[in-house]
C-alpha cells in the first residue's frame, strides 16, 4: 500500500509531534512517509526506519499563500502534494497554513471537473450520534450562492464516500424562519433543489450539531468562525476545570457560569432608547438576568453615556 | 425612578417565566411593569400587585418582521417602546423577534444621529476577567464596511458608558496574518483609524475570549454564529455531564471526548487527490488522528468513492 505524507513542518509544535504521531501510526501498521528537511528529521530517535522524502523547509504562516508558494516552491506540502499527483503516495497529511495548502493542491493536483473552488471539511463529533461534516471550514472566505452550492454537492458525495447512506444537508444560518440568512444564502437556498439529497433549509449551529442535518455547508468565514467558536467554548470550560479541579456538582457550577445563553440579554445599541432582548429560549433566571442588566445601564444611565461617548448632545 | 417594560409576550416559554422574573426583579426594588394581555397576566398569581400595560398580543416568530409589524401594531413590544418614547417607562426587556424589535425600535424610538443601522450587542462572561461585548451578534446580516465601523463606535461608546476605561476593539475573523477575513473585514480595516480606542485588528473567537480585546466586531451573521455556536457547545458539554453523572477525572475524559480541535483533521474537498489539514495548534495525539483519518480514507477509497458521487469517471 502506498504511504501516507506526513508533513513534519506545518503546525506551531513541529516537528516532534508530528514525528512521535507518524511513529506510532507505523507501529500500528500505517505505511507513513516523513516529509521535511532530512537532517533535522534524523535528529529525532522516533524516526528511525521511517521513510522519508526531504524538504528545504516548510511554508511559514506569516506570509500570504501566494507569497508562500513563490517563496517555497520546495516547501514540504509541495513535496508531499507533488508524491500524490506522481502516484507515489496516497494522501497527504498537513498541519500548516491551509490557503498555502489550497493553493499548492489545486496547482499540483489540480481540481476535480466542475468544481472552481475546493472546500475544507471538518467531521465534528456528536455525542450520542453520527458526526457532522461541516464545509466549508475556512477554505473560502468570501462566497457565491454557486460556490455553496458546490460545497453541498462536495459534501454529500463525502459523507455518501464514507459511508453515511443518506445524509441530509443543512445550510449554516441564524436561524430558519423566512428571511434569515445572508442574501447569500437566501440566493442558495432557490439553488438547492438541484441537491442529490434531502435538504433541510438553513440550521443553526445548535440544531445541526443536535442531529438536525449530517452535513452543514457554510461559506469559509462562516464555518471557520462556528469551528473556532465550538473550539473556543470547550478550550474555556476545560481551562476552568483544571482550575477547579472541582467534583461533579462543582463541576456543573461551572458550567452553569459558562452557559452563555443564560448572559444572553442583548442591547440593542443605535436606537435613542434601551431597549434589552433576551434569548428566544430563556428560562426564569435568564429572564431575571436580562431585568437587571436593563436596570443597572438604567442606574448607570447608559444610553445619557453612550450619547456622550459619540459626541452627541443629551436629550432634554 | 421610572419603570422598565417587561414584555410577556415574546420568548418560547411566555408568559410564566417573564412573569415570575418581574416579580423577582420587583422584590428586589427593581421598578418593573409588565406588558401584555391583560386577562391572561392577571391570571398568574406572581403578576399580583405589579403595574400592567395592556397589549393585545406579542409578535410571533413565524412571520418577517415587516408582517409582525404590519399585523402587529398594539404588540406588546410595540406598547413597550411607546413608553420608553413617551418618557413613562426607562428600558424594555423583551425576548421577541429581534428583527421585529430592531424595526419597531427603529420606527417608534429613532436612531441615534450618525447611526444608520442599530446592532445587537451582547457581554459574553470571561472566566477571570471582564466579559466581552460582541456586536453585532445578529441584527444585520449583510453589511459594508461602514456598518462595521459604525458598530465599532458604538460598541466603544457602549463600553465607554458602562464602565470600562479604555476598550480595545477587535474585527471579528478567520486569523490575525494578512489576507485574512473577508472582502468587507479587510475593508474596514483601513476604515479603523477613526476609531476612538485602541484598535486591535482581526481576531478569532478564541483569541477575543482569552483577552485579546474588550469590544469585538462582526457582521450580524458571524455574530450570531460564533454567539450560538458557544452556546451550542456548552450546551453538548452540559447533556454530556447530564448523562454521565461523572466524578471529576471522568468529567475531564468527557470534556476531551468533545475537544473540537482534537478531531479538526479537515478533508481538503474538490481537488483530485486525497488532502488532510489538522489544526495549527495540534498535538501529537491530534497529529496521529489526522493521520488515521487519512488512512480511513485511503482504505475506504474516499476519493474515488467521491468522484463517484459526483458522477464523475475514475481515474485509470
Amino acid at each position: 500500500m502506498k504511504p501516507i505524507c506526513v508533513d513534519v513542518c506545518g503546525g506551531d509544535h513541529a516537528p516532534g509531534p508530528m514525528v512521535r504521531a507518524a511513529r506510532r501510526a507505523a507501529d500500528q501498521g500505517v505505511p507513513v512517509v516523513l516529509v521535511g528537511p532530512e537532517p533535522e528529521i534524523r535528529a529525532l530517535p522516533e524516526a528511525d526506519g521511517l521513510d522519508l522524502l526531504h524538504a528545504d523547509q516548510g511554508i511559514p504562516d506569516s506570509v500570504s499563500p501566494l507569497d508562500a508558494i513563490r517563496k517555497a516552491p520546495r516547501s514540504s506540502i509541495a513535496i508531499g502534494l507533488s508524491a500524490v499527483a506522481d502516484g507515489r503516495a496516497s494522501a497527504v497529511f498537513s498541519c500548516g497554513a491551509s490557503g498555502a495548502i489550497m493553493l499548492l493542491a489545486v496547482r499540483i493536483l489540480g481540481l476535480l471537473e466542475e468544481v472552481h473552488r475546493p472546500a475544507l471539511a471538518v467531521s465534528l463529533p456528536r455525542p450520542g450520534g453520527p458526526p457532522l461534516l461541516l464545509l466549508d471550514a475556512g477554505a473560502n472566505v468570501d462566497c457565491r450562492a454557486a460556490h455553496l452550492l458546490t460545497f453541498a454537492k462536495l459534501g454529500v458525495a463525502w459523507a455518501v464516500a464514507s459511508g453515511l447512506g443518506a445524509p441530509r444537508v443543512g445550510l449554516l444560518s441564524n436561524g430558519a424562519e423566512p428571511g434569515k440568512g445572508t442574501a447569500v444564502i437566501r440566493e442558495t437556498m432557490g439553488l438547492m433543489g438541484d441537491l442529490p439529497a434531502s435538504f433541510v433549509g438553513q440550521v443553526e449551529p445548535h440544531v445541526a450539531l443536535a442531529g438536525g442535518c449530517d452535513v452543514l455547508v457554510a461559506d469559509g468565514m462562516h464555518g471557520n468562525i462556528m469551528l473556532k467558536s465550538l473550539e473556543a467554548a470547550v478550550e474555556i470550560v476545560r481551562a476552568h476545570f483544571h482550575l477547579s479541579r472541582a467534583a461533579d456538582a462543582r463541576a456543573e457550577g461551572a458550567l452553569a457560569d459558562l452557559a452563555w445563553s443564560r448572559f444572553g440579554a442583548a442591547s440593542l445599541l443605535g436606537v435613542d432608547g434601551l431597549v434589552f432582548i433576551g434569548h428566544g429560549r430563556s428560562d426564569e433566571g435568564a429572564v431575571l438576568h436580562g431585568i437587571q442588566s436593563a436596570q443597572r445601564a438604567v442606574q448607570a444611565r447608559a444610553l445619557e453615556g453612550l450619547r456622550k461617548a459619540l459626541g452627541l448632545r443629551c436629550r432634554p
